[in-house]
């Protein structure tokens, strides 16, 4: 028997239209589409998807428990890869939905990683939340040879440091709990006041304002922190 | 008199269906196009729409001499911006067309900077060549903790070296001539193995190989190397 291909497909930043045509396509026709509802919450990748999956689907819903420690995460990415790989070997194609991109910072590299090998596999690229982010906020991130570095906000204090500090230009990612310590990394390194503090993304709740106007110390996960190139330089 | 609006428009990395639905919609309305065809070179961002334009629109080609002198470069920005600027000052919307993402290394930026004071724009974003180049390497590029950065080749080798050790991962862009000294700056790092030689991504000519197995010295100039993250780490 012939198995199902796994399909990673990246279905953008928030904003339903900012999904290729690609992505819609394998929606409309893989039998079977899988997401992440992490720690409970309602899977965002699957909301983004919502306009563009007939109804009748499978769903394989995946609770998976937040948590930095990958000995934690790795028993619910087994659990899920199993589920998964029982509707490959059935012939039926798997769709996993991915918020933004499948291979940038996703749940789809650890489903991959216990999948990949022994099913096909195709992977649809989506639009990123930060250059999503940037066109919202009409600031372009790079030009000519400028380095851009896109860096967790869940790295240490000092790691931030070292590794923003030669690029222009610059996107903390997953800012959560850590936004107040992000705020004061940047003050540090002087680069308070090129940072544009960016929520819900191409969303109806979409937030952008200068973190200098930002008074929490606390933002939600997928919240974060752009740092355009200078304007005209 | 009401003018037009300024459009940025990101069209993906090649293939024409890794365009958004919302950059589609604002192709299909849009009365005038704008792209850059460098060095008389035809534009790869019209052949990727072309597919999306309906007949019977007004184009505007915007030949530009690439060059790293940006004093060589602005005269034709100037030039392309006031051509444009002639359609919104009819009330027309122009849509830039961008490969890519308008705002990543991009002719819009440019254009934006001079415009963008002026006319109301709107920025669609899109798949960067980047994260395409992974999905068709089948690659993750970046997980947990870890840091991506890009860098364009144009960079000097000694600026190349500390930009890239401290990334899990990486993308080396506009490699053309540079080829032969990136492959030697990746030798010296010990990351000539980590490196995948990407040309074409995502069209009929995409070619996707080890880096170790490249013979030439120079490549087109939007081929790419990409450092995905190590497997299994």
């Amino acid at each position: 028997m012939i198995t199902g291909r796994l399909l990673g497909i990246g279905v953008g930043p928030g904003d339903p239209e900012l999904i290729t045509l690609k992505a819609v396509r394998y929606l409309q026709r893989a039998p079977v589409v899988a997401y992440i509802s992490a720690n409970g919450q309602r899977s965002i990748a699957r909301r983004i998807a919502a306009p563009h999956l007939p109804s009748g689907k499978r769903e394989i819903n995946l609770a998976l428990p937040m948590h930095p420690r990958p000995e934690i995460t790795g028993a619910a990415y087994e659990e899920g890869a199993a589920r998964i790989s029982t509707e490959l070997e059935q012939g039926r194609d798997v769709a996993v939905l991915c918020e933004g991109d499948p291979l940038l910072y996703g749940s789809f590299g650890h489903l991959f990683e216990r999948l990949g090998d022994d099913y096909p596999t195709e992977i649809v690229p989506g639009v990123m939340s930060i250059t999503a982010a940037a066109a919202a906020a009409k600031r372009p991130l790079v030009a000519r040879t400028e380095v851009l570095t896109l860096v967790p906000a869940t790295l240490a204090s000092d790691a931030l440091v070292s590794r923003l500090e030669h690029a222009e230009a610059g996107a903390i990612l997953k800012l959560g709990r850590h936004l107040a310590r992000v705020r004061e990394v940047l003050v540090e390194m002087g680069r308070l006041e090129q940072a544009i503090y960016v929520e819900q993304v191409s969303t109806g709740q979409q937030k952008i304002l200068p973190l200098t106007e930002v008074t929490e110390d606390v933002a939600p996960y997928f919240a974060l922190v752009l740092l355009p190139r200078a304007r005209g330089s």
